[in-house]
């Protein structure tokens, strides 16, 4: 038995490249991570106590830009009520009718510092029924319209590709009936998941948090390590609470595995989540959350190019496509924890590890320099720019070119002891 | 409140389409349909211990093909400590080495109808280092053998993607190492799982199950709508128990929300599983131990195109690439429930909810239609010859055409009333 120890030692060792020991040197001991860990979150904490939230009207927007807010049911099934007596009211007096729709273009759209988020202006236009050019949208928009009052009725959820199969012969194609959904939640003025239609799930949870969901509690310590999927409708989301300390928030699904089955949550008391590539809304909605109602830190794993930043934006800043929700949907304060483009020099990423950037990378690169949200934060600028200026790309993965622990046993535990995020 | 149930109600009749009331109308109470599931499952768990499951040898089949078996982690370690050391002898005795790989290509698969599923047959090609052709591919397999080997010392489990990283230089690109990582579970004659490399998972289970993943106890019944995501690596999942009379097995999400938010399993005893469209390995593997532990008849839901088809077959009769591994990753005698290309009349899918085949569907479909597997059931030919006469295909969500709980209420449960299975 000593005798398998020792080899198994000695084979860790082996294991070990040279290049790496001193980062693994470096760490102090648990308890002094520790420290760092809870001394972020009580500062997280104590600046969401004194500070209040930045709306659009503290900043006297709230006339020029136009943001839905989080109603329930009985709401849309109200708004929906009204609006349709209203038209059946100018139809009686022979105005016919129009639909007032919320122009959702990217001339519509903009980005505001002071909240960190992109937000829609307060354009529309009109959608007569009595005209050739949007006569079909208007119908469209009138059978969206009943549908969704439907399931207001029923209560229950359905997906969007259900929504479309209701009338393909009217929609013709999903995008079509995906669009209007979005002006149909614009208009009544509720978020799209008020509208009680979801789009498919991705994201998992694992760590140290327990919610309600659909009235069942779940505990995600003992979601063993696959985890628990996020539920597509947040509103059946509820009761979070959790010992953590942050939020560590992955892109892909194989860091996460490593996480998950290495039980980091146990080492360094935190929540893992991750969509598994581009953000989807359960996630986060999910996301922001975790965030406004456990108050903890949020801190970014992802990949070492443009399009880990630009997920790292979408779940900060939003997306423009439904900058009309930015306020629900985005996660205000996350940081970079990693892999950032220095890491690769700090961390002696191998040369053959590292990928070379494609045309196009490095224009999403210089594209994302010119974005207002990353060039509020300084650092970002720097590590973009040093991106852009290297031409090389990794992803969390390479990492596991020194062990296959690396990633959960030296590089995060170091990062986190160093405070290294941005 | 009671004039807002009967406005409820009037919605409600008033959403269902004319066209299929007469379903409605043909449904039996619940008790009558769970008496023909409950006979389902009699017949299915009778006939699994009446019958022994046919293996290889009992058709004379293991000396001219090859089947791997799941063992345990130290049996991994020592198999590659003994090859390495017969590698070694043979250096040590001049003779250079070679690794003798299993040929997993098309000509050395089989389709065993009698076991119905493909197997592998027993050619190997020689690799070995002395030849310029073979030196790379024979040092990426001595690589792999090594990274396997301290998978195995430190007992956990890594990605394909994780496994790449290591040593990016020699295997260049994924597919190379994900090739030779088949090449050696067939050497050492494992299943892929037993090298503890696993791919990312996709799969979620929810309803009438429990099981333990990596020691916690997980109750599917109590798992709100997102449900439970299957773990990525099965020889930590055990301890299934469950009282359900059968495993609803969907293809894709949109279909697997509407039961879970139904609790459709609460209605008619069921455990629902889906792998988001192409099954992936966890979910193979643990649709298998599902049936094998509990007994359950399998009935899958799936799309009506050759896709549908070609994924059931997956469950079913395995993949060319896998066929090595097929006796642990197919689960037999899965029926296919629906959307067949006969409910398209049969349940009046309007016109417009169809979707004419494109040309590579036709061709897929006819392709099909010379498989064993297919020609095997004469139900099944049948139903394929049909949807390449008439070039029609549907989605599952064609179905919310009539109401979106059509699914749940009324088509899935008609189905089972009529034994509609092939």
């Amino acid at each position: 038995m000593a005798d398998k120890k020792n080899k198994k030692r000695a084979l860790d060792d082996e294991d070990d490249d040279p290049q790496h020991v001193p980062f693994k040197r470096r760490l102090k001991p648990d308890q002094s991570i520790l420290k760092t860990l809870q001394t972020l979150t009580k500062s997280v904490r104590s600046a969401s106590s004194s500070s209040k939230t930045l709306t659009l009207s503290d900043l006297s927007l709230s006339s020029s830009c136009r943001e839905v807010s989080d109603v329930d049911l009985s709401s849309v099934q109200s708004s929906i009520e009204r609006l349709v007596i209203r038209t059946a009211l100018s139809i009686l007096s022979n105005q016919g009718f129009a639909f007032d729709v919320p122009l959702r273009t990217s001339a519509n759209q903009l980005y505001v510092p002071e909240l960190d988020r992109i937000v829609l202006k307060d354009k529309t236009s009109s959608r007569p029924f009595a005209s050739l050019s949007t006569v079909r949208k208007t119908t469209i928009t009138a059978r969206i319209l009943q549908l969704v009052h439907q399931l207001c009725l029923k209560s229950i959820h359905v997906t969007k590709r259900d929504l479309f199969y209701t009338d393909v012969k009217l929609f013709q194609d999903q995008a079509q009936s995906d669009a209007v959904l979005d002006d149909v939640a614009c208009m009544i003025g509720c978020t799209r998941s008020n509208l009680n239609v979801v789009a498919a799930e991705k994201g998992v949870v694992v760590g140290r948090l327990v919610f309600s969901d659909n009235g069942d509690m779940i505990d995600c310590t003992k979601m063993g390590m696959g985890g628990k999927a996020i539920p597509p409708n947040i509103d059946r989301v509820g009761d979070m609470t959790s010992d953590a300390l942050f939020i560590l928030l992955v892109e892909k699904d194989a860091a996460y595995m490593r996480l998950a089955e290495d039980r980091f949550y146990n080492r360094f008391p935190c929540i893992i989540v991750t969509a598994k590539g581009q953000p989807d809304v359960a996630t986060r909605l999910f996301l922001r959350k975790m965030k406004m109602e456990l108050k903890l830190p949020v801190l970014a794993l992802v990949d070492s190019d443009p399009y880990g930043l630009k997920i790292l934006s979408v779940y900060g800043c939003g997306s423009k496509n439904m900058s009309y929700d930015s306020a629900n949907l985005t996660t205000p304060d996350i940081k970079w924890l990693g892999v950032r483009p220095s890491d690769l020099d700090k961390y002696k990423i191998p040369e053959q590890c590292r990928l070379p950037m494609t045309e196009q990378d490095i224009k999403t690169g210089k594209d994302l320099l010119e974005e207002d949200f990353v060039k509020k934060n300084p650092g970002w600028v720097e590590e973009l720019s040093l991106m852009v200026k290297t031409k090389q790309k990794a992803e969390i993965q390479a990492l596991s070119t020194f062990g296959f622990q690396y990633l959960s046993e030296v590089y995060l535990p170091l990062k986190l002891q160093e405070q290294d995020w941005l």
